[in-house]
């Protein structure tokens, strides 16, 4: 969240050498004359320009810094407030991203003016967004929907309503077009669904990770800005090697480096937050703060487990050790090699729209989409290793009974209460003297 | 399933006229010299070129009505061989239709031949379709896979493992970004996006409706065709008002009247449907067909219910009517009124990119594609109205005792059987006595 310095990140350059690389990348036009050598040939009007150049560098170096630590400190106050806050929090980050990237595509065709486009695009994005939250508000909350006569029939057709909304939009996009715009409008439309698809729909998983348990929100935040930090600190240090085509400054070292250091850093950070309720327990209640904390019984990838050395290691010790600590390393790992991915996606986006940053959302960082590229991409990865690996099927007494009695007839009723005796018989919880009486009287029921 | 006449639908108007109107269509360029002045400045040579046009005309209607038929007798014999050839014919379309989308957004760029782009457009297919057609196997299959050994950790980490393949092309998309090229990788990638997301999705759908029950596959896809042909043979007969900028060939009043015809049309295929178990049961084995039909319990939708007209019309009478009548007439209006913006919407992208057809697979008819545009809209709709208003909450004593078994503790699972004998006794399904054995029998359990 705000601590990745992507303009200059993972090796340091002097700055005019930097200046002449950035303009060769944001076009493929041929070199400007080097800024290097017209400073040579005159020396004083040089050094007036460094200065005022120096000037300018460290006045953005500031607001860049007192930003930073503004967003973090809004961090922190959010995530110990309670998760609304941050549920509001990431809700105001995904409009303005989405606001960014539809703006961008918009540049090269602002002069044509169609009436309906943005309000259209604004359309969608309500509709998806109250497609994905009625989703989570209903697998989180349905034991309160359902009981509501009111909300029962939004959450029962939930899917189809939402159906129903966006037909609306697509009939009235396709009623719309324009003979003379249909490229522009087109490109318009797979645009905004680009830009859902990129960042609304990978928002609501992370929105999913906050109502999972707070860990799986701040643990592959933390992680990416950690690796971002050393990224550029280890580039700076041994950065040699290029890595990519896309981005010259960044390097196999930098890269490497701060696998190692995010490793390192997030498996402390994992370990210091599964020491708390307030972040390992799901949200059961929404009022709850970091005062009045949560309560749960905690996932077992949270409790140690004795594990073994291999004998061939003739070391006979005994190791306590949480599941989530290996969780931890695979998490680093994708954050560090894989995530960065994200954010060379999106400068090559940005490269191809021949814009510098995304927006001018916070000043001297440029746009939230600048901040958050990677951070989508880790709260997507975080929600399908969090289901697929570490959570726990849910359920519940009432679960199984709203199942056992709106979808079963009395038969098969019987035969679930019949098979459970079974299954619980061999298992050596029943003895058989109850099964009996269980098959017999049941068979003799009335 | 292949019976539209895109090409000259809804109003009859001679060719040259046709011909004037195409043109000024597919551009923005001024208007051509009218081919009407031009035959008659030469009289000679216009019939001539009359006679020539006509012959060509008469030899494309020959290929396409044949073609009509061969596609017709497909699909019945589809239909009637089993659920499985229905599937391979719809993954065929799907897979054509994709490959067919894919090629109109590469004609501009064809020249830039970048070594990975199109192996990487097969690559998401192969992944989308993976991921898709997984999650309808596990959905309808879950009680076979879910024993299998080898098979397991492929049904339970599915979505996990579609992730990481989608994220290895991803990685691999941004890898290969070369300079120079982005506009057009960054289009070829969006593109890919936007054809998975238009058809494959939306195929998948009509795969869940052919195993929820061939009439849910069938009556949808009768319908669109229905309206297809009498939207051109109303908008032939009555057809004078413009219905829409973008086709001006479409007419008021060939939209209505194909609407009355297909409600009174499906209402009557619909009504022969539902005569037959091969048509409404869900697939319980994939091995039937038309001789060795289906058995299972209707869906309500298809029993009849005593009705009855409001007291204030002073007549008395019952009239039996299954649900189901009242779907067909709502399913009927989608196929009529909403499913052709699907098919304006091709049309527009054909118009963006200026092509006539989406392609050539089928002889006289162009590309699959353009017959296929309303069908996938049609489908997800019929899938969303299935499941919001006619599936029934679909629970086995499989899915209870899973439930029951691996999400609850011992002593949860007691409290299930206690539960059930307690809503059984008050339904008046157990006696008493058999209610107070299992109480204190469970109650000192071992």
């Amino acid at each position: 969240m705000g601590k990745s310095r992507r303009g200059v990140r993972f090796q340091h350059r002097p700055a005019n050498i930097d200046a002449k690389n950035s303009s060769s990348e944001s076009s493929d036009a041929s070199e400007p004359p080097s800024p290097t050598k017209a400073a040579k040939s005159d020396t004083v009007a040089g050094a007036k320009a460094n200065a005022a150049e120096y000037k300018k560098k460290k006045e953005t170096f500031i607001t860049r810094t007192i930003w930073t630590f503004v967003m973090i400190a809004g961090f922190f106050v959010a995530i110990f407030s309670g998760h609304l806050y941050i549920i509001a929090i990431v809700t105001a980050i995904q409009i303005v991203s989405f606001k960014e990237v539809i703006a961008i595509a918009n540049v090269p065709s602002r002069a044509k003016n169609l009436r309906f486009t943005k309000s259209l695009n604004w359309y969608f994005l309500a509709t998806t967004m109250y497609f994905l939250y009625g989703e989570s508000v209903i697998y989180y909350f349905k034991h309160i929907l359902l009981v509501d006569r009111v909300l029962l029939p939004f959450a029962t057709h939930h899917r189809f309503i939402c159906f129903m909304l966006y037909m609306m939009g697509f009939v009235f996009f396709v009623g719309s077009l324009q003979k003379g715009h249909y490229k522009f409008q087109f490109t318009q439309f797979a645009w905004t669904h680009m830009a859902l698809y990129l960042i609304v729909v990978q928002a609501h998983f992370i929105m999913n990770n906050i109502f999972e348990g707070l860990i799986w929100f701040f643990l592959p935040v933390a992680l990416v800005i950690t690796n971002d930090i050393f990224a550029y600190v280890c580039g700076i240090t041994f950065g040699r090697t290029q890595l990519i085509k896309l981005s010259p400054k960044k390097t196999v070292e930098g890269f490497v480096g701060a696998w190692v250091c995010t490793i390192v850093l997030g498996y402390g950070i994992g370990n210091i937050l599964m020491q708390y309720k307030y972040f390992t327990c799901p949200v059961n209640d929404l009022g709850s703060n970091i005062i009045t904390g949560l309560e749960c019984t905690p996932n077992p990838a949270f409790s140690p487990e004795a594990y073994q050395l291999p004998s061939w290691t003739h070391i006979d010790r005994t190791f306590n050790i949480a599941p989530m600590q290996f969780h931890i390393l695979i998490l680093a790992t994708f954050a560090s090699l894989i995530a960065p991915f994200g954010g060379f996606f999106a400068s090559g986006l940005k490269r191809t729209f021949k814009v510098k940053d995304f927006g001018e959302s916070i000043p001297g960082h440029g746009g939230i989409t600048d901040r958050m590229d990677c951070q989508f991409l880790m709260g997507l990865f975080a929600y399908m290793y969090y289901h697929s690996f570490i959570a726990v099927q849910k359920s519940s007494v009432g679960d199984v009974m709203e199942m056992a009695i709106t979808g079963l007839t009395v038969v098969e009723q019987i035969e679930v209460i019949k098979g459970l005796g079974k299954y619980l018989y061999n298992q050596g919880e029943l003895s058989e003297r109850v099964l009996n009486i269980l098959n017999a009287e049941l068979l003799a029921r009335r």
